[in-house]
């Protein structure tokens, strides 16, 4: 079977071409998902749909052809499986309901957990087997500190007030939180890879409001727990870091976590993403702006990141996901561009 | 006269108790200033009486005693004295007419200009007549990037869409609007200091949003052009740079742009404060979410920060402004640890 790309980068190989694939490359900029997601019900249903997440999961895999597909799904799809109230709104994000305190942290009992969730994993059967091999399929969730933020602000956060004046106050209560967050992540990431998840991506979109206290002690030690875990069950799988925001503290969360690559966002300088690369493969960091904007300046920033990463391990992606107005023709220009 | 601890620390000096002051220290977490908000009109009707303004600046001082005052304004004034349109909503922040392309940018008459922000010099004169030697005032403006930010988005944003859009697509047309600002910007700061402001400090509170190639053009550049005509201008004042959310490039930040001291937000990790340090004053950086949370959480992130930082020249600060609901007593214990 010829190895994809992506998994050849992730083992380290330096291609001519990077593998190429976009955060977020499964949604509402595509025309072809905006008429979709109109005859679907709630995004939560959505997502819990093996035959319309499927659906979707291949739409830009269809379209343009990129190296990997990426499970259409949600990050809070953890707190959903732990039995937690679970919304989008229109404008606002997800809703959930509040946990002010260790009472009202949910139990993980593992068979609701699973059977919750086992759509999730049937949608992931059914994209690996419309696969090609050429195409690798990432499966992922939600570091425990960013999805600890919305269960216990309740959605989206400015300043994150809840959530670290939890973790600073009450470190033995927050860490009964971290810990079951640890525990589910880990049995839903090995459901995901023993559906067909080739590759899996830990999201920590919020490391970045962590300071370096709580940075070590609740974005680090909870990732190296599931990569320890995960390595022991599936020794053989990648695991993708992305600690968003997190700037000068992305070397230590490396070496720390022992992630086999690093996703990184738009704020690391490619100076450092090179110096990062020599000790893991990188992925990143084009600016969604960039990618909005066209023309010259998408030109200009995909030759710098192509020019400095090229020489290493290096998946080509976005800072951060995909913007909704994103135009498709500015897509093609960007796939054109990388695979030269 | 008895130089105070702030420009001691600022002219590089190492002291055995470090200068302190609070980023938005005169705000809303003092009683006394709801009561005086409550009695005022709008916001900007505030910023603009140097009676009121003037007391809302000496608050904090008479409770606290602080090493330093900082005018009590605000980083849109700029755009106030341009002309523009602001107002702030509860709950929303400011509004401004978004600036759409070059031709909505405003033309920078000084006379006009000067004549609009005379209440705040006079607020300066006020405060610093008030003063003792011994607590240094601070003057202040907001980056061009970030004040710019705002009179594109016309306010606040969440991923500054339509500023970066602008940037990359018409960097010649947005070069207009940074000229524009850096020429306000030092006129404004020149006019601060000639009413009695000690120190300047500018607040690029959005540079995070800024990838490196867009930092280095419109947040490095424009803030070491204000740094080297105040400088011209003002050789002995100090001037505080603040590029929040920098990270990685807060360094080539320090060396590029020439300011002073670099304030630091709680993202930047102690080790690098340090380094930091070696080549100029620091300021920062407790985690404003600490200060709330107060108790053992508060001593420790506090001492942390002493035991790194008090070995060179250095001003305790929050990594960002005090919440509002911060309990008083958090406050004092803080003044007392820091002060031994």
């Amino acid at each position: 079977m010829t190895q994809s790309l992506l998994l050849r980068a992730l083992a380290g190989e330096t291609l001519d071409t990077p593998p190429l694939w976009m955060m977020r490359q499964a949604g509402r900029y595509l025309p072809e998902y905006r008429e979709l997601r109109a005859r679907a019900g709630s995004f939560v249903d959505l997502c819990l749909s093996p035959e319309m997440a499927a659906e979707v999961t291949l739409q830009p895999i269809r379209r343009y052809g990129f190296d990997a597909a990426i499970l259409f799904s949600d990050i809070l799809m953890v707190p959903y499986g732990l039995g937690r109230s679970l919304r989008f709104e229109e404008g606002r994000g997800p809703i959930l309901e509040p946990i002010k305190d260790r009472s009202g942290i949910p139990v993980l009992d593992p068979d609701t957990f699973i059977a919750r969730l086992a759509p999730i994993c049937e949608t992931v059967a059914r994209v690996r087997s419309a696969l090609g091999p050429e195409t690798a399929l990432i499966g992922f969730a939600g570091a425990p500190w960013t999805v600890a933020s919305y269960m216990v602000e309740g959605g989206s956060s400015q300043d994150f007030a809840a959530l670290k004046l939890w973790a600073y106050s009450d470190p033995d209560g927050f860490s009964v939180l971290m810990d079951t967050l640890v525990d589910a992540t880990v049995l839903y990431l090995d459901q995901q890879i023993r559906a067909g998840s080739q590759v899996v991506k830990l999201f920590d979109s919020w490391a970045g409001a962590a300071p370096e206290s709580l940075f070590e002690k609740w974005v680090v030690q909870p990732t190296a727990a599931i990569v320890r875990r995960l390595a022991t069950l599936h020794p053989d799988i990648p695991i993708i870091g992305f600690a968003r925001g997190a700037g000068v503290m992305t070397r230590g969360y490396g070496a720390a976590t022992g992630v086999t690559a690093l996703a990184l966002d738009s704020g690391i300088p490619l100076a450092m993403a090179c110096a990062l690369q020599a000790e893991r493969p990188v992925q990143g960091n084009l600016d969604p702006i960039a990618l909005v904007a066209g023309g010259d300046a998408l030109a200009a920033e995909t030759d710098r990141i192509l020019d400095a990463l090229s020489g290493g391990p290096f998946v080509f992606n976005l800072g951060h996901g995909i913007l909704p107005h994103t135009p498709l023709a500015h897509v093609e220009a960007l796939v054109a561009r990388v695979r030269g």
